[in-house]
């Protein structure tokens, strides 16, 4: 295959509030510890008027995830709603300076919600809380979905938090669809534990009957084949897809493809803030799918892009992937 | 004095927008660097889009000194003009969340400017060349002043760059006067070599009429007294105003008071992004001199604070002042 686009991710465009707390704030807000939280607009303003002053900074699961590959170079599209509000420019300015196609069209001024923002609580570990509002990017619809672009389209990356909301939900289904019919792969993220118990259903039938590639971690990917043995659930995934990609934090990742299973150790690395480490560790993967490397050379690009976002706040890189990647001997 | 605020900030109320760059860059866009310039909406607009993904934080000079004063746990406030926008509500929060007051009224949603923000454009050695739009923060105007706040105030602080526009001047003049007519003192900082050349007459005046204490860097104060010699323009300085406090990069800072010339060193530190330096740097000085401490121990405040920012990017602490100054034996 040589399409216009390598890798296209479709999501919810989210820009991220980081702030540090100390886990109290967790208990007293009844937050769960590492989990993504759904907040309305109420429940939204409630937090950010408690939390402590906050950095901001383009985010959104496959966005990010579009964001290190467009750094790597590759030809990469991105698909979401934002509004024409000021964070939604902040949004697709950082997307299209980073060279990624970025052309979804936006909700206008009068639309009563707002463009989506994340409420990204660290804790003094690295851990992550995050409480989202979706917004404006829960509204992406069938109708944006490009099938010219889908046509153009190597690889379909997709967040499985677009689950969270039919109307997304039903776009997806649609550029699966469509980049299958034009001989494309496509993939998904199964994105946290809890969107998977939300959507388990759903999620297997999805992924039996139209995904190449499934990312994980190990508590999704459990979570999802309903088993405490990460063994178990690799061996069952690996009959289910051609390819599954399963992060185990500081034990690195593997990939299992062909009943062949791949592994790469974590990179050594500070851990100040696990924010994107799973969108970096699928820009890595994927990079390398689309490049034709072998599938070890693919899993420990993933460790590695992975290892960049962990050493700092924020989700998308700060230092160049291709020169970590170099000094990696990886190209 | 014991009065409501020890320290009382007026500025712009900028939200900053970071991004990494080459020397270049600065070049082909006729940008000097490691200076403030002023640029209209069109050439924001157009420099955002020429430049790479960035990250957002609320700065503005004097906001930033505020917001050390609330972490070390002075009681301060904070006046600067926002709209009632997204950028708006974000400067609000992170003031607000750190303790000090802030009640400026904002500019309304048909205001036809935005809340200011200043593309901060960080060269690899960290030193960093500003570009900022204004918006409605030049709109602050005498009746923003509130005569009862002035009334409770022991120390004004006011950023030079409020003099770049004359709405904003003749506030900051009606604010200084009240605060002396109740008894409290004035500091200025001159903000910018280049602000000092475009209102050197007027700054000069203001200095000797109303103002008790300057904060300048190295060619801040040369700028001023139009001399290439810093012993120089310290000792006209301090015949001037009852006191000066100088920062001179990594040889540390100098206060002169009373004939009496005090030093300290820089705090070691890796230069990562240089912005906030001097705000931090008065933050230290001023919270100091509101607790009644000695000026040697005034101006190492000033050091270890100014330390914090320049290690990380953004113009505001990361890290718990009162730690950092209980580790250096100050509280």
């Amino acid at each position: 295959m040589s399409k216009k686009f390598q890798v296209v991710g479709i999501g919810n465009a989210i820009v991220d509030i980081f702030a540090h707390i100390e886990d109290d704030f967790l208990t007293e807000n009844g937050i769960d510890k590492g989990i993504m939280h759904l907040v309305e607009r109420d429940r939204s303003a409630e937090l950010y008027a408690k939390m402590g002053p906050a950095t901001e900074r383009s985010g959104g699961s496959a966005a990010n995830t579009v964001a290190g590959l467009a750094m790597l170079g590759a030809r990469t599209a991105y698909v979401g709603k934002v509004k024409d509000d000021q964070l939604g420019a902040i949004f697709a300015h950082d997307m299209r300076a980073l060279g990624a196609t970025f052309d979804t069209p936006m909700a206008m001024k009068d639309h009563p919600e707002e463009t989506a923002r994340s409420m990204i609580l660290i804790s003094p570990d690295g851990e992550r809380s995050m409480n989202t509002y979706l917004g404006v990017s829960a509204s992406l619809a069938v109708g944006d979905i490009d099938p010219a672009m889908m046509h153009e389209t190597e690889w379909l990356y997709m967040e499985g938090y677009l689950y969270d909301k039919p109307a997304s939900q039903h776009a997806f289904d649609k550029a699966a669809q469509l980049v299958k019919a034009a001989g494309g792969k496509t993939s998904i993220t199964l994105s946290d534990p809890f969107c998977v118990n939300r959507h388990r259903e759903a999620f297997l039938s999805l992924i039996r009957n139209h995904i190449d590639l499934v990312f994980a971690n190990e508590e999704e990917l459990k979570a999802l084949y309903q088993t405490d043995d990460l063994s178990e659930a690799l061996t069952i995934a690996g009959g289910d897809v051609d390819m599954v990609a399963c992060t185990v934090g500081a034990r690195g990742a593997y990939i299992v493809a062909d009943g062949e299973e791949y592994h790469a150790p974590a990179t050594p690395t500070n851990v100040k803030d696990l924010t994107g480490a799973g969108d970096l560790f699928a820009a890595g993967v994927l990079f390398g799918l689309a490049t034709d490397r072998d599938l070890q050379t693919c899993c420990r690009m993933g460790c590695v892009a992975a290892s960049e976002v962990i050493d700092h706040v924020g989700a998308r890189p700060d230092r160049d992937l291709t020169a970590l990647f170099k000094a990696e001997g990886l190209v």
